[in-house]
């Protein structure tokens, strides 16, 4: 195989209880990337549509995580990497994170697979280390494992595959506002009242064993963040009308998108997130911003060769 | 049925990460405990053998509990209450719980059934709070529904039942220094690190995933509490040393019961946990410390009819 062209697909980390541990993958919505081998050794991104990024490999997030993974396997060959960029940076559905878990899972595959995914989500953290700052993984492992992951740690890097139920969806609304990751770290607080820390790790706790035995109305009373929402919601115009919005018409639970400004709703069936869908749509029409919303399956299998 | 003698176990809380959520249930240790329908209205606890408890209704966890559920259901007899205590007062390894929890089983069960095991666990917090000044369930809910239990919350009350790996033992040692369970609590924080809490609530999700996946190898790496044992250890003489010991011998994890003094560690195998009973009554022997230790079988079921 010489080349290979992938879906690579958006993410929704944090998932409201799970801050910095719990993410899950949108399917439909995402990058398509096209990875060539070369005879000249290196990594070079060739193209970007879409948005424009640097084509300078150390400075774009594809080509940092291609590079930690390049220089760790050492191939007798190099890689060109050509970026179809679909998902909006700074979105807060893991637009770095598809453009880095891309890369490494693409460059995988045309060198027969030597890593496993656990390996890979370490390269790929490379990139998004260049992207916010920090080596976080919970965009990353939904993209590379499909359907919900727990980051259990960091370091060591342990990535648990959690199941997911065949009939969620989720509905994706994007403002097109900017909230930049920084910010949106710099608003937490460094420390946390010990009882709302409980009321968290209960849920999270909860939403894992409802993902395992499929209660949907469990996941719904789970998807409640006492800690991070509170901070970040001040940040999107119209959070807290949206989601009650959504929850009113059916919306198993609403929350913020990874660090925003995206906004996503889990619903049981796909007539239901059309429906939460076009409440949210006419909530949002209301404010004057640009956004745009999509519905989508959990995509269970992550990246797709296609 | 006119009288009926149930077993009511005890319990161990908070199992590392899960503070104030998680808790399971011991098998073979337990209190006895003898209700009887009578014709005069009202509770009466007729007898208490084993430790020295009050006798007056209000003044007794099970007399409260009692009280709880027979003013709700308001029926047309009284019960007598006969305790035989095994569970020493102040151990820590749910002793109020267990009298507070078998009360109203055994007055449910007497009744017919009217209540399922949520209700009763509400009747028995009434209990629990006159032991220790709060309406806590993570005692009571693995008393009542056996094996491993999370509370996923106490307002609306919301007990949900974990999946116990059948091969996982339990080994207790119980140091007989007396921790009360106000001190424990006056010694926390009321602020945690979000960094902390966030490693917490990744480990209470990955304990939830080990159950149900079986993996005892994962639910080893998860039994670790960053928050409440660095401050609760210091009130149990050579806990580090017993727990170093517990998990060099093999151990799965080792941790404080509840709000100790009980150290609790969980192993594959009764064999294993045998050595590891092994183990810490070598290391607590040097302590000049009295203190017992015992081993058993998650106990799946709870309270049982005897």
């Amino acid at each position: 195989m010489k080349d290979i062209k992938i879906f690579s697909p958006a993410t929704v980390a944090n998932v409201s209880c799970g801050f910095d541990v719990l993410g899950f993958c949108l399917d439909t919505v995402g990058d398509e990337m096209l990875i060539r081998k070369t005879e000249n050794k290196g990594i070079f991104i060739t193209k970007i549509e879409g948005y424009d990024l640097p084509l300078k490999t150390e400075d774009n997030v594809a080509g940092v995580s291609a590079l930690a993974l390049y220089e760790d396997a050492k191939p007798n060959c190099g890689f060109e990497i050509e970026i179809y960029k679909k998902i909006k940076p700074g979105s807060g559905i893991g637009s770095s994170s598809a453009s880095a878990s891309g890369a490494v899972y693409a460059i995988n595959e045309l060198l027969g697979k030597p890593y496993n995914k656990t390996q890979l989500t370490r390269f790929a953290m490379k990139g998004e280390a260049l992207a916010s700052g920090s080596e976080h993984a919970d965009n990353i492992a939904p993209a590379l494992f499909g359907g919900f992951t727990l980051v259990k740690s960091t370091t060591p890097l342990d990535i648990l595959q959690l199941p997911t139920p065949s009939e969620l969806y989720a509905t994706i609304i994007h403002p097109q506002i900017e909230v930049k990751t920084s910010e949106a770290r710099a608003i937490l607080p460094n420390h946390i009242p010990l009882k709302d820390a409980i009321t968290q790790w209960s849920n999270v706790g909860s939403l894992v064993h409802a993902l395992h035995i499929n209660d949907y109305e469990l996941l719904g009373k789970t998807l409640n963040d006492v800690i991070v929402e509170p901070y970040r919601s001040q940040l999107i115009p119209s959070f807290d009308a949206v989601k009650k919005a959504a929850i009113s018409i059916g919306a198993l639970g609403c929350g913020i998108s990874g660090s925003g400004p995206s906004i996503f709703a889990l619903s049981k069936g796909q007539k239901m997130a059309t429906r939460v869908e076009n409440t949210i749509h006419d909530v949002y029409s209301k404010t004057g911003i640009d956004f745009y919303t999509f519905t989508c399956k959990i995509n269970t299998e992550g990246i797709k060769v296609i």
